[in-house]
């Protein structure tokens, strides 16, 4: 039965409005979806490179030399390469004796170690300046996260720390660094060496609320990122860091010549190889690590030359927190508490005040409680920069934002203006730090070091500093918050005192 | 423009095969969650309450008269009751005391204790007998379960295992029972007590793939779901236990005398309170529990009567599991173990042998692999029943069933008939377990006792426990694996051999 040309019209529009209904709410949207995901033009792939135009920009051009001068180095390149020549004649007379061995026992594993001068570890070592760990226009960092990421491991060992202690348990202090001891240092055909931290925490895992910042595990992906989150803030204080997948297996428990470290490893009911720390851990396995069976997820940070080469003292954090339930520390309660650091060496000079500024904004940007203290190379003294190292406790929670950290911030009421004029830049659409850090963080091996909503927790951040010290320069003016720094190219010498 | 006959046709069938493919595959769908989600009709509300028709069910209905005959009883009334009325007086002078104290000193707390003989706890521990820890009818369980969730707790102290290890950590033992010690008792106003387990997990949380059995958490939930479960399936092993707020502050740090339990109190950094385990935890407390600020969810399990008035023995689990990485145990390596166990005392009384395939089948529905020891009453010997105490470490994980807790059945092909009636009624979809577990816990004070996934599990296990008897019966017949109980009512006496 055939409707009327009135009931075909009317059958024709319903079924047209069910169909216009159907398309937008259902066929536009994944076809949208599809187009997005498979055309791989995505917002920053479509634009020119934001990140590229971020160190375009003239506040990252490179203003410096590429090799700094002589005596702005930390290292002299020929003593440096020199005592690298000296190592690998041990280390060829060393696999000699090996491979002679071989020839008698075939059970003995031979390493065939190769070498050049131009080896990214050894490179990035020479270019660590006066200024940062490596100039702006670094061709190396790259190198060395490639290296890091490909480079054949043929040793594994506990850090010196875990070394120390031995397994032992100090049950009286509640304030055992947790889950430090998870991290190995693995050494590179070459001789290069970088820490090792395994990933403990996925990506959408929070920290919960209830913890304090003290026993808060630590985060591979966060050392990642507050990496290249250095990079982009142009402090290049943070020895540059690259995610990979390692096979615990083959790449530590077969490498590690160490009984201790070799003792912690065991195979789980899932059939995975997986491994504990010693101490504190004593009795407890279930905050293990685990491969897929083998390969595990981590952070590689590179390491600074040893303290015999360039010597770094340790500094307590004048901000630092109490690491007790109840203990509050002068700066919680005393709001004029930075009049008194001014006054105490090796605050006094303007110079270290302002580096403890950028300091506390890098940790304030990434989450981070846990700075107890902080390292800088005696060989500089007060021209040198402060190294952020161990930055694995940030970005634990993007829901929640510790204003505290800033406390040197707004107590101090004082930024440099580098800075203040990067962090202004970073707030604009055009140089969005959650895109450019969206890009940077891309170009890492691993994936999805940072989730969105970490991401966008950077720009929110962010503001909230810009706020900070807006509010300081409408107490005190621009020109008592906002600092200029002058730059001095002198040798240093030891008692001189300096002015920024 | 308007189309031909023939384009208007084609227009209509094209636009109808676009609303028949949208209905089907988007309004369909959507509409019957709508439906589903709006009307509230889920089954167990349309139909009669399933768990009433178990209980009501030929299978469940009861044999015994309430009150147990003398001889059955786990304890003598007169004696119970006159105990009771001892520790009474002795309480009242006490109270007397206190009272007088307090007209001279304000802050001495004095609680007004009342008490009669008809008070819950006391009732369940007169109704306890031979055959179970409660009569199928007994009204005293619900009465017991309210009471739980309701009375004034006076009194928090921490369990004697948990003062044995005053806070000390063997570590050379990797079996240490983690998450032991956050288990408190409680006692209430009417001189009763119950085991408090704090929640430590939350519900949708999986237990993950690589941790061993011997390392994972304690479930309050999981020991609620477990009293459940062990009603439904006529066991009546398993102590009453209920879901309560617990106020940590009022309820356990305010009325705790032990120093020991006060020092592990503090107040996270969310301002919550929370406390954790000395030991194994000594250096920790992320593995703390929180209040929001002070409620905190946990289980109460009803104590016990003292070892004084029932003595219970602990006794090895023939199929207990290696409790280290690498470790077999014999079952484990030898399909022939059962006809060791069957030689050996006190298997030898095929009764207790039929307990342990119960227990079994419980735990392997629970997931439960720890199960080392467990207990009974000395008082019935072998005529007495296995208690099923401890189930926190059951629903784990609901994705994964460990058909090796399964061993004890497909070793020895044996079970009670009861049981085997029991299980295949739960199969059935007029009875089926998820639906009358679901309906027993929304019993509970607290909510949603378990996820629907592990709800579901149950009945994905029950299926494999049907299986793995049935494969048995094909091999050995039925009359060699259903085995039927006879009923022996005698005045247990020592060392009289028992049939089943």
């Amino acid at each position: 039965m055939w409707f009327s040309r009135k009931g075909r019209l009317l059958l024709i529009s319903l079924l047209s409005v069910v169909f216009l209904v159907d398309f937008y709410f259902h066929l536009w949207p994944v076809l949208m979806r599809r187009i997005g995901r498979d055309c791989g033009c995505s917002e920053s792939r479509e634009e020119t490179s934001k990140l590229q135009q971020l160190f375009s920009h003239p506040l990252y051009l490179p203003q410096d030399p590429l090799t700094p001068a002589l005596q702005h180095r930390l290292l002299d390149i020929h003593e440096t390469n020199e005592k690298y020549m000296k190592r690998v004649a041990h280390l060829h007379r060393k696999e000699e004796i090996q491979k002679h061995n071989a020839a008698w026992n075939s059970s003995t594993h031979v390493t065939e170690t190769t070498f050049n001068l131009s080896i990214p570890w050894l490179q990035f070592h020479l270019e660590i300046s006066q200024d940062a760990l490596y100039p702006r226009s670094s061709k190396t960092v790259q190198k060395l996260i490639d290296w890091m990421g490909n480079m054949t491991i043929i040793k594994a060992d506990l850090t010196q720390d875990a070394k120390k202690l031995k397994g032992e348990c100090d049950c009286e202090k509640i304030v055992k660094p947790s889950g430090t001891h998870l991290k190995l240092v693995l050494q590179f055909q070459d001789l290069g060496k970088a820490m090792f931290k395994p990933m403990r925490q996925r990506r959408e895992e929070e920290t919960p609320e209830d913890f304090f910042y003290f026993v808060d595990v630590q985060r591979h992906n966060a050392e990642i990122a507050a990496f290249h989150l250095d990079r982009i803030l142009d402090f290049r204080r943070v020895p540059p860091v690259a995610g990979r997948l390692v096979n615990v297996t083959s790449e530590i428990l077969k490498v590690t010549p160490n009984e201790d470290l070799k003792d912690v490893f065991f195979v789980s009911p899932a059939k995975n190889v997986c491994f504990f720390a010693r101490c504190p851990y004593s009795c407890k396995t279930e905050y293990a690590v685990c491969g897929n069976p083998h390969l595990l997820e981590g952070s590689l940070s590179a390491y600074l030359p040893s303290h015999f080469d360039a010597f770094r003292i340790s500094v307590q954090n004048p901000w630092k927190r109490a690491y007790t339930f109840t203990g509050k520390e002068e700066w919680e309660v005393n709001p004029s508490y930075c009049d008194q650091v001014k006054q105490t060496e090796p605050y006094t000079n303007m110079k270290r005040l302002l580096n403890m500024m950028d300091l506390a904004i890098f940790d304030f940007l990434t989450g981070n409680m846990d700075r107890h203290h902080y390292e800088l190379f005696t060989k500089f003294e007060d021209d040198g920069f402060l190294l952020h190292m161990d930055n694995a406790r940030g970005f634990g929670r993007h829901s929640y934002d510790e204003i505290t950290i800033l406390a040197p911030v707004y107590q101090c009421c004082l930024v440099k203006e580098d800075t203040w004029l990067r962090l202004r830049l970073l707030s604009t659409p055009e140089y969005r730090l959650s895109d450019v850090m969206r890009e940077s963080l891309s170009q890492d091996r691993l994936q999805n070091i940072l989730t969105e909503p970490h991401l966008l927790a950077l720009d929110r951040r962010l503001q909230t500093v810009l706020r900070v010290v807006e509010a300081c320069v409408q107490k005190y003016g621009n020109g008592s918050v906002i600092i200029k720094e002058k730059r001095k190219r002198t040798v240093p010498t030891h008692g001189q005192q300096r002015t920024v």
